[in-house]
Parts: structure tokens; C-alpha cells; sequence
């Protein structure tokens, strides 16, 4: 099904309904870009892969979501999807006009693949995360409260005054002449309509409203309507109004809050970025500390399958050629594999026979179906989906890592510590300009067959095959001058520096910043940063309801399971003790005003952080820096236009 | 006609013959957004007006770009116009994957529009700004170089080579018994394809050629072509093709050039931003230093009619009663003025039964009816353009500043000194945060009438009708323990500092970054800023073509007139004098180490500049902020949400 801004209101009990009767969801979403600035390397920690593709993709807009909740039909025995296809785009007014990041290769792909952008932006539905919403709900509860005092402040400019008489005469014989119940007020500038508003109402409070009217072209006009007894408190109509389009613009937001509330299983194929992106546009930003994020993640959404990663795990690994997503459904339709058979109501799912790849809605659908052929392979039959199953634990709450899987460092693990494949057989190395990897074959061939990644012109890492030579390597290149080794550790330490993996646009706009949050409802301490207002203070806790002004919010999103209150508010968002220690990570990056924010206990907690690290920031780039060379940084690796490197880590499926 | 990427090139020749005959052009262009960051205040300089609209202005993108060509039908004795609507989108290979923002008021407002951006994405032509251009040339040449010296550098994993072997006898039985010409290897990753370009050039290099063709969906798949005897040296071919991708991804920058390079009368509405984006997109971005803008606009585009400004002076201003230009358009059809008679030739251009507005095309045809309609007032009549006319001068190089117009500074004169109209009568005030607009006027009412501007909850610019009043008000107002209220001039020393106007986005391409050139040909001193390679060397100027290497460029832009040799190269770059002194705010914006890059003559003139503030930054802010509040800042001032401010400079009407 799917669903635009215009069906959203009606689809929002369907959608509950779904939510509702689920076993279990798969998800997928478009973005309008991938990662901006540096990529992943290869060989990065889980932690420093996570660091690197929040920061490089925080600033990307989520603009398809697809939804296929999973439930069983108990006469049929078999599955039944619901699917939902959402086109999102967020809205100024009343929410923030919102500045995003594209990346013209990825609306490229997304063309290509028939992704409708007329629809996106004609139709797509709005969305907030919560700290944004919040700020929103203060801000109208505020200026509502001063509708009862507002006073014609505006002096009517000598120029504008023949225009204004002139209109309220036309609309004094409108009252006294019209048959018509409304009269639009021909276009004029926002100034004028503002001198408008304020004089019509003055002027002629009791036989006629006056309201503002977009036209199809976005232009404004002004509205006068007649009143008449039935018609009620105008400043309540108009009151009302402005809680329904609030309510109109946190719009998608409500159904990722009802799936997280849900706590239900949410499968995804290669879901890490899905996840950052669902957190960020509906919740919050997660944050840069990697522990913290595993504890956000798990918080929100406490089981989480990664079906790419499932299928490059044992048994799976070794039976299926590909995990790109269609290839890897036309591989588990066949032996030894079988696919479930999944009904649908009329007009409510999706079935094989569709095939709409790279639609959101419909690769979810896909995920779910290898989800389930996977699933039967391990029980040696289909059956309805539990996910306490022993079948299913191995693969729960690990996200994939597609760049560094081929590297021994195929996953996050959210539940506990991460793989940690030694990197001793890696080197960083700095080498000439002119050399070709035929150079550095040359130079590595006593010590076997080796992987090459290049940064840029004069550096890359390299990896040894046999890790058995490492200690030879240094020990016989250490004396040879035209090139500079060190060991991965070693450079990662001192060059992907805290400062480098932080976000840079110190510009953009903070509100959307993730913050650690303590339970105040104190309105009044929002706080400033880089000039831009940040929402320091998120709703109250369930423990403080009667503290947050929602008027006319109607959340749908059911209360939180018994024993998580202190971790997840009424609206799903995520919030840390204040006696959890502060992540060091934002207190370096972010500008000094924001520290401010962040109170004293939490900062003394944060020095004690492991990665305190920025004293020890450069030195060894400077060791290893020729003289005479500048390094130079690749953006972008490309591999067709670079054909002597190896580049397996950009392989085009990864992504799928 | 619309011009897209499918017939871009057979359009060409079509083009270049409308500039050629045109007498004078009209331009407009859409963008995906508007202002990033603070708007310009209603009271600015036009010198601060230009900088924050280009720091706000830069990371948006030109998506839609209108060009009619008017010219003389003598027979007729009346214009015709060739009309040219191109849909534009900058693409990623052979060009850099661009990064660029959206904002979402700006998409919506242009979906609402009827703006197509299905065809932008899917069919929009591609453009460079030249520094890119110049560095793909560069890189282009360098690694073609390389390949005659190419060698099977990468090692085939043990896990391909089944998979590389199986294609080869594929291949192999392809040569021997097909009786096709070409025959396609299935989808495989990239670093699969690049290990099977290596292996099957290597194996069947008499008998194939192996190429990579992008399918419709952007998979890359590689393809086998027999190989005959007319087909020439592969190689070539190859390089041939890259050059040709080279020449697509400049694309539309051709065009500009060649208007530029034609030095003919442009006329735009409401132009500034039009400029701005067509200098950064197509050009290379203009400097931050509000001189040497002017100088790289008249350089670029020696004669410029801003029809906005045009309306807006005597003796228009009083005979119209709007300059927004669909209204502009209507009241030019009516007495005392009158529309001239332009006609087109079949499919070529567009008449006035055309009403396609906002289509960038259809907006400039009507840009230049506006302009001949008053023209022709001037004159008495309608006749040819001859932009030496008297009556034309007095319009030239004035380029309309909408949101400070109502205060006395309507525009940047790019020939001469700009007006610079007294702010005597202006304040800053910071009053308290529960302060409304009346609680202002009541402050003020001694005084007369007075315009308002809030910047936030608790600050506004104060502007007295009574201009004679301003030393009382300080006077009588310097005691007022509530408020706090600076002379405008003093708060815009302080507050406007250079920091707070610069580029704020530390990590966007450098690449496209307006640097100060020398016309060394040196290939090697190409520089790193932030981690991202930047241009600092462009093409020789006209005297040094030989060391430019352009294998497979064909110029279309014809040679500069004589005596403008050094101020712009043969591809329309502009370049400064080394005597000329540099904008000191580049050296202070910009990262330590792109100071680098400027030589040290540079520097030492910069020193001089009379924007050297820094040491003053910020004093008097510490001053008039009250202990306990600080200041908020909007980013964006809501008309509709606070109707107790006035708001003239955000009428919706300017930008049009």
C-alpha cells in the first residue's frame, strides 16, 4: 500500500492494526545520499566504522520508508503481510525549513530505478524527530497563551493605508451586500496581509473570521468568512487548527515510534544505515559514544535482524553464492532452500509477482521472505516465527558491516563486545608518486601475496596474507627510504584522531543533535549554540506527565513495557541517567558553548573516558610525512578509473 | 525548447548561432534553495548584503537555467526570441559525486510550480565549475599516460579464480563459435569485473575488446566485443570516449561561457542570486571580497540589467504599482505602456500564449518583454536595443537588493560606489523576553513613529520615522535599565564581524572554492586543504596556450576581446593581477592551511585591507547582553507565527 500525504490520516488505523498483529516487521529505506566526506576503510574497528558513517551521514534527508508487518494466519498456517510504501519528505511550516544534504550519484540511482520525485516532494509525508517536536509544542503552548493578549502592535505605514481602506470598504459591502459566505482577498505581500489580518479584525470582530488560504502554487492569500452563530470561538477554531498541523508535521514519526514501542522483532537486510537513519529522523540523533549507541539501539529496538548478515553466517555462508538482496531471494527459492508462502488481503501486501526492486515497501518484503526461507532452513521447517527460538539467537541484534566484512570484522554486535581481528598483518605506508601497484607487489613479493587498499595518491594500507611475515616486514623495510610503514594500530591511534571522526558542519542545525538528557520541564532553559536554539530539555518522563503541554496531541504510540521507564519516555525517546558517564566524544567535539549544557558531574565523569586521546593527535603523521609531499586524501575511491588497486571494499552489492 | 541531456549536444550548434545573432539576452535560473543560515538584515550594507547572501547562498544547486536570445528580424522590424529552457544536473563521473543542499521550503515551492524533477534528475545536463574542469583535464591526461605501461597488477584471489576461469572459457567459446558481435558477462561486483577486464584483455587481446556498459538501472556490467579489422587501436578508442564523457560533465558551463564570452547586455529579474550561481556553478565562486566581486562580475558579464531595479527607479517606481514580475508584465501591457510585438520561429521560442511561469525559460522570456516594454517607454517607441543608448545607461550594473530596498540601499552598483544611505535613526535593542511589540512602541512613542525588525525573543533593530530624533533617543534612553540600545553602526562593527559571515562549512569541496590565480602551468602544485584536493593552478591565460593540455577539447567559446587578456583566460576564467592585493577575508576565513597556497606578497597586501576587524570582534556584544538571558537568534523570521513584528523584508513578492 502505499501511502502519500493525502491517505496518511485514513491509513493510520491500518497501520496500528498491522503494527498490532505482527510477529515481526521488516523494514527498508532511501536515502538521499550515502556518505559524505571520508568512507570506511577496510580495516576500522566496528566502532570507528560506526563513528564514520554517522558523521558522514547525519546530514541526509530519509525519503522512502517501507514497512511489511508479518502476521500469522492460524487457518491458512502460513504468513500474511501487511506492506506500507511511505514517500517522506519533511515540511517547513510549522515545522523548521529544512536544509539537506543530496548526493547526485544516489538521486541518479534512484531515478534509474523508477523512484517517483515528483511524488516525494508533491506528496510525501512529513516528519519530526522528538526534540524538534517538543520545542514546537512549547513554542505554539506559548504563543497561543498570548492570543488573548495580542494588541494591533502594527502602525500602518502612510503608503499602505489607501490599500487597507480601500479593502475594508469592499469588505464592509461584502457584510452588508454579499449572498456569498467567503470573499478571498486578491494576493498582496506578507506585510500587507499582516496590516490586514490586524485591521479586518478590528474592524469587524463580529460578522466575519479571518483566515489565511494557501493556493495550489503555495501563494498566500487572505480568506474572509462570514460568521454565523453555529460557527463557534474563532480563537479556538484557529487554535485548533495549528495543533492539527503540528500534528501534520511529526506525521511519519508517529509510526517509527509505534514500531519501537511495539519492542517487537525488526528485520532488515544490511540495516546499519535504516537504523541511524530511523533514529535520527524520528527519535533523535544517536550519539557519537559507540557504547551509548549500542544502549540507544537496543533501547529502541530490542531485536534487530540483519539478514545479510545471517545469510554470510554459517550454515548460510557457504550455500548461497550472493547476499545482494534479490539474488539472494532467487537463491533461496532453490534447494536446498525454499520459500514461505506469504498471502496478502486485497490491496494490503505485496506478493512475488510484483516486482518493484528498490522500492522500499517492496524490499522489505523481500527481506522478510529470506528472513523466513532462512528461518525454515535452520528448523527444517516453515513455521510460525518465535524469536525467543534457539535457530534465530546467533543472528540477533548484529548489524552487518559490508566494508569490513571481507576483513574478519563482519558485524556490530549490539548485545555485547564486538569481533576484534587482529590488525598486526596490516601497514600503513607512504610510498612515491609515481608508483604503480605493480611497485609495491615488488617491494612486499619476499613476504607473499599481499591486499592493498589505497588512500590516496602516496599512502595505502596493505595486508599481508601470510600475518606470519609482519615482524619481517618492519624488521627488512624499515631501513628503506623511499617508503614509510607503520603498523596499523599505530597509525590509527595517532591519525584517526577524535577531531577527524567528529562531525565538522558546525553550522548545521543542532537542534536535531543528540543530547543526554535529564529530566527537567523546565521551559525556560533551552539553550543557544553557534546561533542556532537547541532543545536542552526532551518531554518529561512517564514519571512527570502532567509537566508536558500536548493540547491536543493524541499519541498514538502505546505506553512502554513495565521496566523500562527509565530509559524510554511515553513518546520513545531515549534517556540516560544522569549518573551514566558522559560520552568524551561530544564533549571534544562539539563548540564550547555547548559544554555549557551539559553539567558539572557529567563532565568530570567524561575525562575519565577511554578515548582521551587527543594529546597524542598527529604526531606520528608528521613522522611519516615526506618532506616534500602533502598527502593527499581521496574522497571517493574509484575503481573504474583507478584499475591498479584493489577495491574490493566499494563492490557495488554492498550496499544492496 | 527544452534542453536536455538527450539533446543537448545536437542543440548546440543552435545555440551558439541565437548568441551569436542575438541582440541582447534574458536569464533566470531555479535553485534548490534559497539562503542557508541568517538572512540578510533589512538595514545591511549592499557590501554585507553580497557576502552573507554568497556564504548563504553557495551550497545550493542550479537546477533549471532560462536563456532567450532576442534578436532583429530587419523585415519585420521587431525581436524574435530563441528560447532555451535547459534542466540542469551536475553528475558524478567523469565529475566529482557532488554533495550539495536542498531546502525543503524551496523543492516544495517548485513541485507546487509544476517544476519536473523526475526530468531533472533522469535527463538534466551536467555542469563544472572550471578549477574542477581543469583538474579532471589534468588528471584525465596524467593517467592516460599510464596506461601503454599498464600491467596485470592485481593478484586473483584463490576464491575467483573458478569464477574468472569459467568466464574465460565462456569468452573463449564466444570467439570460437558465436556468430554474434558482442556478448555480455553477467552482473558481478566491481572488484570481480576489474579482475575480469585484466584477465580476458590479457588472455584474448587479438580477438576482443573489452569494454563496460552501464545498464539502464546503473549496473555495470562488462562487455565482449569482437573485435574487426576497421576498428582501430582499442586504446585510442578508449581514450577518445573518456575525453568524450569529459566534454558531457561540463555540459552546460559551454553555454554560460559562451554568453559570457559574447560580453553582450544580460538582462535578469531580480538577478543577484542568478549571478551568483551562475559565476560558482559554471565559473568558479566568486570571492568573498565585495571589490574584487564587482570586478569579477563586470569581468564576466560587462553589461547587466536588473529588470527588478529597473521598475523600482524613476520613472517607473511611480507609474507601477508591483515588481513582481508576472504583475510587472501585466501592468507593462497596459498604458502608458505597451508590450513590444516578438515573435519566434516555429518550436524555437516562446510567445505570450505560453503561460509558463516559474519555468526559468518561460520567466526570462517574459524578463525581456519587461525590459523592451520599458525601454521603449523611455524612448517613445519601440525600436532596436542598442545597449550605448542614453537612456539604458542610468540602469547598467545595478543589480536590485530586495530585502534592503525599502531602506534607502536598493543596490550593488557594480561600476561605482554604492549608495550608502544613513542608519543614524537605527538602533539595536535587547529588551526583556516577556516584551511585546506594543511594550516597543510604548518605549518609543515620545519619539514618533517608529520600524521594527526582531531578530529574536529579546534583540530588534529599532528604525525612527523622525530621523532628527536619534540623539534623544540615545539620550533620554541611555538610563533605561530594561533595554539595552546600541547606534546600529557601532553593533554592526562589533557584531558583523568577518567570523560570523565567512563560509561556515569547513568540510565542503575546497574544489570549487574561488582562489586567487596565477597562470603558472606547473601540474604538480596542486595543493590538499582539509583533506580534499583544491586547484590552485587553472589554465594558462591566453599567452600560454601551449602549455595547456586539452588532447580532446574542443572550445566552443571564441577568443576574448583584445585588451582583456589578463583579466580572463580563453575559457572565460577570471584571473587577478599578482599586484593586485588579496581580500583579507579569505585569509582570515579560510583554514590555516589554504594561506599556504597564497604567496606571501599576497599576505603581506592583504594586511592592508580595511576589513581587518578581528581584533574587535565581539567586544560590545559581551557588553549589552543582559547577565542572565542569552541571546536567541531565529534563524528564520516567521511572519505568520509572530504577528507582533513587522516584516516587510521578508515579503514574499521580493525574490520574484
Amino acid at each position: 500500500m502505499e501511502v502519500v500525504r493525502k491517505n496518511f490520516k485514513e491509513a493510520m488505523p491500518l497501520i496500528e492494526e498491522s503494527i498490532n498483529k505482527a510477529d515481526f516487521f521488516s523494514i527498508d529505506t532511501e536515502f538521499t545520499g550515502l556518505i559524505n566526506g571520508r568512507d570506511v576503510s577496510m580495516f576500522d574497528t566496528p566502532g570507528d566504522y560506526y563513528t564514520r558513517l554517522l558523521s558522514g551521514s547525519a546530514e541526509f534527508m530519509l525519503i522512502q520508508f517501507g514497512l511489511c508487518a508479518f502476521y500469522w494466519d492460524k487457518e491458512k498456517k502460513q504468513y500474511m503481510n501487511d506492506a506500507y510504501n511511505f514517500f517522506l519528505f519533511p515540511r517547513a511550516r510549522p515545522g523548521p525549513d529544512r536544509m539537506f544534504l543530496c548526493q547526485s550519484s544516489s538521486l541518479d540511482f534512484l531515478a534509474a530505478n523508477g523512484f517517483d520525485f515528483n511524488k516525494l516532494i508533491r506528496e510525501g509525508i512529513s516528519y519530526l524527530p522528538e526534540p524538534v517536536e517538543t520545542r514546537l509544542r512549547e513554542t505554539l503552548q506559548e504563543r497561543q497563551s498570548t492570543y488573548s493578549r495580542e494588541k494591533d502592535s502594527i502602525r500602518i505605514p502612510e503608503e499602505n493605508k489607501p490599500h487597507v481602506e480601500e479593502v475594508c470598504k469592499r469588505v464592509a459591502t461584502f457584510i452588508k451586500e454579499s449572498k456569498e459566505d467567503e470573499m478571498e482577498i486578491d494576493k498582496c505581500n506578507a506585510f500587507v496581509r499582516l496590516l490586514l489580518f490586524q485591521e479586518l479584525r478590528n474592524r469587524f470582530k463580529d460578522d466575519i473570521i479571518v483566515d489565511t488560504k494557501v493556493l495550489e502554487n503555495k501563494t498566500r492569500v487572505l480568506k474572509v468568512i462570514r460568521r454565523t452563530e453555529d460557527m463557534g470561538d474563532p480563537e479556538a477554531i484557529r487554535k485548533q487548527r495549528e495543533w492539527d498541523d503540528l500534528e501534520e508535521a511529526v506525521g511519519f514519526s508517529k509510526v517509527a515510534r509505534m514500531i519501537s514501542a511495539s519492542r517487537k522483532l525488526v528485520v532488515g537486510h544490511n540495516m546499519l544505515l535504516d537504523i541511524l537513519h530511523t533514529l535520527g529522523h524520528f527519535f533523535q540523533q544517536p550519539p557519537y559514544d559507540y557504547a551509548l549507541f549500542k544502549e540507544f539501539v537496543t533501547c529502541m529496538f530490542p531485536k534487530l535482524l540483519d539478514t545479510k548478515y545471517m545469510s554470510s553466517s554459517p550454515p548460510f555462508k557457504d550455500k548461497l553464492s550472493s547476499s545482494v538482496l534479490n539474488e539472494l531471494l532467487t537463491s533461496l527459492s532453490q534447494k536446498p532452500f525454499s520459500l514461505p508462502k506469504v498471502g496478502s488481503l486485497e490491496g494490503r501486501g505485496y506478493s512475488q509477482l510484483d516486482d518493484k526492486q528498490h522500492e522500499a515497501g517492496y524490499d522489505a518484503y523481500m527481506t522478510g521472505l529470506c528472513f523466513l526461507a532462512m528461518l525454515a532452513h535452520r528448523r527444517g521447517r516453515h513455521a510460525r516465527c518465535d524469536d525467543s527460538l534457539p535457530a534465530l539467537q546467533p543472528y540477533l541484534n548484529k548489524l552487518f558491516l559490508a566494508k569490513t566484512a571481507r576483513q574478519d570484522s563482519p558485524y556490530i554486535n549490539l548485545v555485547g563486545d564486538d569481533p576484534t581481528p587482529p590488525r598486526d598483518h596490516v601497514f600503513h605506508m607512504i610510498f612515491p608518486k609515481d608508483w604503480q601497484r605493480s611497485d609495491i607487489n615488488q617491494l612486499f613479493s619476499p613476504f607473499g601475496a599481499i591486499t592493498v587498499q589505497f588512500i590516496d595518491e602516496i599512502s595505502a594500507f596493505v595486508a599481508l596474507d601470510r600475518r606470519d611475515q609482519a615482524a619481517d616486514v618492519l624488521r627488512v623495510l624499515a631501513g628503506n627510504t623511499r617508503v614509510q610503514l607503520t603498523p596499523f594500530e599505530k597509525h590509527r591511534r595517532c591519525s584517526s584522531s577524535e577531531s577527524e571522526m567528529a562531525p565538522q558542519r558546525s553550522d548545521w542545525p543542532k537542534a536535531d543533535t543528540y543530547k543526554l538528557m535529564k529530566t527537567t520541564s523546565d521551559a525556560k532553559s533551552r539553550q543557544v549554540v553557534n546561533n542556532r536554539p537547541v532543545v536542552s530539555n526532551l518531554p518529561a518522563a512517564p514519571q512527570l506527565p502532567q509537566k508536558v503541554s500536548r493540547v491536543s496531541s493524541a499519541p498514538v504510540t502505546p505506553p512502554p513495557a513495565p521496566g523500562v521507564a527509565k530509559k524510554r519516555s511515553s513518546s520513545g525517546v531515549f534517556e540516560v541517567d544522569e549518573l551514566e558517564p558522559v560520552a568524551k566524544k561530544i564533549d571534544v567535539k562539539t563548540p564550547q558553548k555547548q559544554s555549557k549544557v551539559v553539567n558539572g558531574g557529567q563532565q568530570e565523569a567524561s575525562s575519565k573516558s577511554k578515548h582521551n586521546k587527543t594529546d597524542k593527535k598527529s604526531q606520528s603523521d608528521d613522522k611519516t610525512k615526506p618532506k616534500d609531499e602533502k598527502i593527499k586524501i581521496v574522497e571517493k575511491f574509484d575503481s573504474e578509473a583507478k584499475s591498479n588497486c584493489v577495491s574490493a571494499f566499494k563492490e557495488s552489492d554492498l550496499w544492496d
